[in-house]
């Protein structure tokens, strides 16, 4: 018996000199190289304009990699993997050249199975899939080819479409993995664990209960000179398009149909379909906008900048779960504290037996969900007061991950995308249905229909006109522990 | 203005010798008394046949009564209320002294409320209350007359016919409350509060989303020489008629139509009443009985007692809510852990999306109501396992109670029958309804139509085949943290 074809697996990054690759790529790529889970032959070629040899590239990325005492051997043997590739992304002839250089370093028997990850700047997303497609490179007949596309993907429904026919003029949707990293966080994940192996909370999980739903993503960290990015983005495209309705998804859906990635992305996109359109003028009344003061005096930011860094929507979803159930959706820099939240506020109890001090209620249930930097559960129930006559009070039943426990999103993320589960990763649907949604309010927060910009002070928790949002007797929540 | 009337309160307590006053009454009433809640003007008469001055009685409870440093005023404060009368509680010419000994303590002005609590042997309550009713101590004109009757409250449905007729010949219902200290337990009140004080629960609380209930009543100690009594009682009379019929009521009952003793009691009844009826014979099929090795050499046991010192059962609730769904109640002595604990175990979730390794299923949830003596309330979730893929693990969410905040149960009772509420006092027909159910396995168990007595090993879990009475894939739970 001859020896069998041997399958490898390279991983090009593109973009390999920046801050996401040292941060977040390197770290993730050396974690599951010791974890023992990446495949036998695996190869790491970065590739960037800059001027790097090897040995240099390994010194620049090993900066961002907490590497434990007795696991320099391991480093070692893992930088032995990574190459560095000198070369514009979106050069056909600087991609052509790689490509020589993947097939050179391996034997021509087995799998040439690649990855490409578009650590770049969006503008280039476009040049760089068409370089890949025009150098042949996206072929699949000696093995699989896939590529990771960060986020944002594109600026509006219009980009989007436009990046998407792109993508399908060279990809199959198969080979296309869109990350949007809050996906790979466990607690994420959680959720669906969460609704759908338990029976308790199903039953309870739609409009007969639960009074209204808030997603928040909470910064404390204004825009960190990222001027030139922020001001031309805004908290709307940073972080509704994605973030906040991939959350909203994840806790609208119905039972996916069966295991397995089309099948939860059908569930999620058939949610995303369900929610209310807008036009600009009613968007502006169903949303506040505000601004960080001192925003307009960060670094590329223009003087006179009427970009939200604070937005709260009020959103529906129409269908028989979710009719008439507002979600309330919020995310803002510099704000008193840092949480990503989701709360499933429940109805109060329909009637009392107990005897409660007059002008109080009993406290209705809510579900919170933490996300970060807090990762648990808790679940306000109302519980007797010990030693009292039948008087009650809040208390809370709850649980947390332990945070040796939780796997970084991006390791997760490669993970999949090495394995071919893209469960985790956004499918071109999901995409444009969620560009459509927020579309309507990005054009009435820059448009004529534009509700007044709030300027708010930082380390506050943005605008109070977020709270008339919601309407009487209800209130933004974030759980006690988070920070 | 003249001065107003002044009410008094007396409580008297037949039995006062006894083990019950010592160590439950006289604590219970100095804690009430040095939290300043009980009535102004208060008087307790222990009534016994022994000798004792009140400086000896004092002495004689004193060493019941936990007095930290400093209380040794409040102590003495206390004290100075306390009489001790020697008498024969079911003597007229005892009684007639007694009354007479009260009225010549205190003025003629104001109400004369008193309390008489039966701390008797059960076979004087009968010849008791004739006696209070022929001496007209139980007339109400001048003030309350309340009697708070312990358990056991008659030895069958027969019985407590019968002493509840002699009751209602001296005494209007709303006069009595019968002890089942049980009701007194700030987690036994919970369950109400938990089940109607939330929103969440109650929608699940049914056959659709239950499979069964457990309901265990398990104790590390054997009869402690107790032998007399318990021989002829048995674990099936001991705390199956009271305690674990009560808290399967609590948990089975419909949510009462208003607040209040009455409507409360309504439907703990309503549900006794849909409780499925056995003959013996049926109840011998449902139920399992044990008796601990050893329990034969127990001072005053018959050597060839074929007293249950372990019992299982499987009860049905016959009603739209429970239809098909089993109780199963357990109790008995000399086990490996004393824990009182409800279970509500859930279905599995009918179907799952995950991938689950072969052979294994999801954890059903449930909820665990811990009693004593861990006082807390667990729910079993499926969660995602942190770093791996969408495996799933079960995890709890938890509350306990403080157990600095915790009230004895007694101290709760009296204070309820001072200020005449009833609602954690059983009433007559829940006490006939109880017998009337447990009647069938006593017959079952005591007669021709007995299931095989097994003998268990002192700290084990009882016979194995009570484990058999759960049926295929059931098993019985007591929560971890109990000890």
């Amino acid at each position: 018996m001859s020896n069998p074809p041997t399958d490898r697996t390279t991983i090009v990054i593109f973009g390999a000199s920046g801050d996401l690759t040292k941060r977040k790529l390197a770290p993730a790529l050396f974690h599951l190289y010791t974890s023992g889970v990446l495949p036998e032959y695996c190869r790491f070629i970065g590739v960037a304009r800059s001027e790097f040899s090897d040995d240099e590239f390994h010194e620049h990325l090993r900066d961002g990699v907490t590497i434990d005492s007795g696991q320099e051997d391991e480093w070692n043997r893992f930088a032995q993997k990574i190459e560095y590739y000198r070369g514009h992304s979106n050069d056909p002839e600087s991609l052509r050249g790689l490509d020589e250089h993947i097939r050179d370093g391996q034997g021509r028997n087995g799998h040439d199975n690649r990855i490409y990850y578009l650590a770049l700047a969006p503008s280039l997303y476009e040049d760089t899939l068409a370089a890949l497609g025009e150098t042949g490179q996206l072929d699949e007949s000696t093995g699989y080819r896939r590529v990771v596309i960060e986020k944002p993907f594109g600026t509006g429904l219009q980009s989007a479409r436009a990046l998407n026919d792109v993508v399908h003029s060279v990809l199959d949707e198969n080979q296309v993995y869109r990350i949007d990293h809050y996906l790979g966080k466990d607690t994420v994940q959680n959720l669906l664990v969460f609704r759908f192996a338990n029976t308790i909370f199903e039953p309870i999980w739609n409009r007969h209960y639960v009074d209204h739903v808030q997603i928040s993503v909470l910064e404390k960290l204004d825009i960190e000179g990222r001027g030139d990015y922020y001001d031309h983005t805004g908290v709307i495209r940073d972080m509704f398009q994605s973030h906040l309705l991939q959350l909203l998804a994840l806790v609208a859906m119905e039972p996916p149909a069966k295991a397995g990635s089309e099948a939860l992305r059908d569930e999620k996109a058939k949610a995303l379909v369900s929610v209310r359109r807008h036009t600009p003028e009613t968007a502006a009344n169903e949303s506040v906008r505000g601004q960080y003061i001192g925003y307009r005096d960060e670094k590329n930011v223009a003087k006179d900048s009427e970009t939200a860094t604070f937005g709260a929507t009020r959103m529906f979803v129409d269908n028989w779960r979710w009719q008439g159930v507002p979600f309330f959706l919020r995310s803002g820099k510099a704000l008193g504290r840092k949480a990503t939240e989701i709360v499933i506020q429940f109805r109060p109890p329909p009637h009392s037996i107990f005897q409660i001090p007059e002008g109080t209620s009993l406290t209705p249930n809510a579900l919170h969900v933490s996300i970060q930097p807090e990762e648990g559960v808790h679940l306000t129930v109302e519980n007797k007061t010990p030693g009292a006559r039948m008087s009650v009070r809040s208390q809370e039943l709850e649980f947390h991950f332990a945070p040796h426990e939780i796997r970084d999103a991006y390791e997760r993320l490669l993970l999949d995308a090495i394995q071919g589960d893209a469960s985790l990763f956004t499918r071109s649907d999901e995409i444009e249905l969620s560009w459509e949604i927020v579309d309507p309010f990005i054009k009435a927060w820059e448009g004529s229909a534009a509700s007044p910009l709030i300027p708010y002070h930082p380390e506050s928790w943005g605008p109070d006109e977020a709270d008339a949002l919601l309407g009487p007797d209800r209130h933004w929540m974030v759980h006690r522990r988070s920070s």
